[in-house]
């Protein structure tokens, strides 16, 4: 944060019901409540922090409406229906000056094919590669040192960070956004054994990303072999996630970092997938299914909404049952132990 | 797929036994028997899928010499010995059309050193860095934006892609293929704790990858402590996959997506690595060995050609039973404490 | 390894207190005892390798002053404190040559803001692209195609290596090392449910890395939701490793690869992350915590120096014993099916 905002220009911003205390403060930070320092400003986003308000340091504090204390000396309140929301108010003024609209038009040591179709009001950074037939919408900003390969299409608004790459023939809609490192239209992981070596099978199919999918940095997609590998409208994509070829990803699903789907799987509407976990091939997950970190599903799942966890997946519930059932394994052992001694001992009586 | 067959042209790729139907059609996509719609191409890759022929809108089909069927109206069979390796041949066609050969020589915005060894007949594509005394053998193709580090050697016929990354020293063999942000000759992980600190060791060995591999999207392969890190003749490493310094991969291996390799270990030919896989450092493993998805290998394996699973990776049907025998753990521990109480049950009835 | 040493140039290196044998001879490569041929010079790093010093091949020999053997002929043994240490030295002096130390400058190739400030000792590379108001130490080395952001901040000595990115605003302190792919500071992975749709929360804090810090390849860490991400001071991380946005990790850490550390985790200083292994969000890991390969730990560390494993991570003995139970679960299941049928014997024998 770069920037600094006058009580003024926050009320502008957030346009509060009530302003209770010192309005000639300026904020250069946001901070946490417990974290803040004079000079920053905070909010209380859930009702169970509302203790920390009172020994906050924060010169400015955006609260709820109910809200009762009194501001300290050099101390600002300004009382929100939703300070959470507020506040994000706040960011989007700051990432707005973070990443400030470039200017339209291809700087000159990108290399643009002449059979490329650029939107006008497009921005083609510098060191970006353009090859044929490739084409660029409206206002859509390649950062710098992008590849876009012959005959990709990008939508509108779309966002390319320093360093993506849009293989050839692949397919983004509008207001994308891929994160540094982004791999899009790799081949996918196609081979034959023919003679004891592993052939190569050709993947010429293309990846269709479609509108309001963001892409972590260093995720990789590959190229449907033949076909479409697809990500859904509106899903989000961490951190190095990994996506095989011909994966259908449904709309607005959630793949946290390092996740990876392999190769022909579906995932329905609705799906999450916590960090590191994955799908095995060939697969169906049903609509809203989430499946907890580290979790790893290896068959279909027809029933939506489900929660399931552990390696292979299974429910959620069964899974923390077994997980504090092996930690009393050292008793169970034990016990069976005991069992077996003092029936011996039943039998030698009874015997005798 | 952006180009379009006619029957006659199919007819000179794929060489039918046998035509069945209308011969004046022409396609423009490959789709599987269900998926087809008027305009597709499809085929009978496995004979269980048999039924779906008859209901298969595609407007031209790759069937078996043995296919008894007579196609609908506008459709057309094409009869051949294997459907799936004609199909393949199309797809080859394809790939040609999707990457034609580019023209050889040095792009004007690339920057090459003086002193590195371009073959004549190699591709330096735009906005690529080629350092001093690096070597690029014939026919090879640097995409865009490609590194090639001081002193590095690249074969004959490899092909890599924008944003790879070839580090100094470090050596390709022939028809080698490096996906987009494939990192090869990073640091070793090494360090000796000094004082309470981690200071680095030096890492001034290097990475030899044979000929044939091919590496996918975003992998790592670090260069060796000293020595090689090395990848066997034919090996296919897949997106996401780290290999650490030191390692060795045999020949014609299989890594799948986001498997990781640590330091030292050796994998000797044709072992299969599922994905998410791991393998300790300092291990040797026999050759042919196969880890299921998401398993850890932590010891030597001396076997060859075993299958195993589960983390610690144990064999795979030990591994399986235990899955089972675990999700049976709620009963087991029922059962053994209704024994418990039958039991003192029991021992009071004997004491009476 | 690229050069040669005469014993004469080893002996200034590494300056023995005793030498035995042959003087005149030049060595090229160095290997482990047992792989080294004529040529090669290796070392007796640890005591118990000692038998192989007499078999070993290698032209010169690295040795403890208390070494008693004879060398060969054509073979010379350099007796020296701390073998190791020797070598180290020795791999160093390689390691200028592998990476001399380039001109100071910026390429003319390289694209750089006016309003950037790059010390007059510093290197910018070719085709690096250094945007507004960017701040670059002296000596600080950007390698080729690196990508620096708006406002970002580089402190002295540090090494960018092609293809990383360090993103607007982000910091680096002195002597940090970023490997190929790095991406230091994409947005965090956040949003929150508007009417079924994700809505992305803007990510406007930074990524502070402190001083003599190592990132290995294609790492992604994520800038703050707001204020910062912080990697301590001497941590070292290797290849694909993931820090979401708010993590602080300590001083002295070592993140093996593929870690994924989910956001606003705090590990304390020197804390130790097996490969693949993890952390939930939200919580913190106390001092010199160490975590073996493929942990999980999803719950708060409070005890320091202790050692985990498993997922969920659980104490290292006790997943030890667990995981050799599992491994009897079948013989459990028997012995307890067979205590049910005695006892049934029994209950019917005291019936009678």
């Amino acid at each position: 944060m770069d920037t600094s905002f006058t009580v003024t220009a926050l009320k502008a911003i957030v346009q509060p019901q009530q302003i209770r205390g010192d309005e000639s403060l300026t904020v250069t930070r946001i901070a946490a409540l417990g974290d803040a320092e004079p000079g920053d400003i905070s909010f209380l986003g859930n009702p169970k922090y509302r203790a920390q308000v009172t020994e906050s340091k924060a010169s400015v504090l955006l609260l709820p409406l109910d809200h009762e204390g009194e501001p300290a000396e050099r101390q600002c309140f300004l009382l929100v229906e939703n300070p959470s929301a507020a506040l994000a108010q706040i960011c989007a003024r700051i990432e707005q000056s973070l990443w400030p609209r470039p200017e339209a038009g291809v700087h000159p040591s990108a290399v643009v094919s002449e059979s490329a179709k650029i939107a006008a009001s497009a921005t083609v950074g510098p060191l970006c590669v353009v090859e044929a037939d490739a084409i660029i919408g409206e206002r859509t900003h390649l950062q710098a040192q992008v590849f876009v390969g012959r005959g990709a299409v990008i939508g509108q608004d779309c966002w390319l960070a320093a360093g993506s790459h849009l293989a050839t023939t692949c397919e983004l809609g509008d207001r994308v956004r891929l994160h540094g490192g982004v791999v899009v239209g790799s081949d996918g992981f196609g081979y034959e054994v023919v003679e004891g070596k592993h052939a190569k099978v050709p993947q010429i199919g293309i990846v269709v990303i479609e509108s309001d999918v963001e892409i972590g940095a260093n995720a990789t997609l590959d190229r449907a072999r033949f076909s479409r590998t697809v990500i859904g409208e509106g899903t989000k994509i961490d951190n190095q996630v990994q996506v095989a070829h011909n994966v259908v990803v449904g709309r607005h699903c959630i793949l946290c970092a390092q996740v990876g789907i392999a190769g022909s799987t579906t995932l329905e509407d609705y799906v999450v997938m916590g960090g590191q976990s994955g799908a095995a091939g060939h697969i169906r997950v049903a609509q809203g299914t989430q499946v907890a970190g580290r979790g790893g599903l290896t068959a279909n799942i027809s029933e939506p909404g489900k929660v399931y966890s552990g390696m292979p997946a299974m429910p959620y519930r069964m899974e923390r049952r077994l997980v504090v059932l092996q930690r009393r394994l050292p008793d169970l052992f034990k016990k069976v132990d005991g069992l077996f001694s003092e029936l011996e001992i039943l039998k030698k009586t009874s015997a005798d």
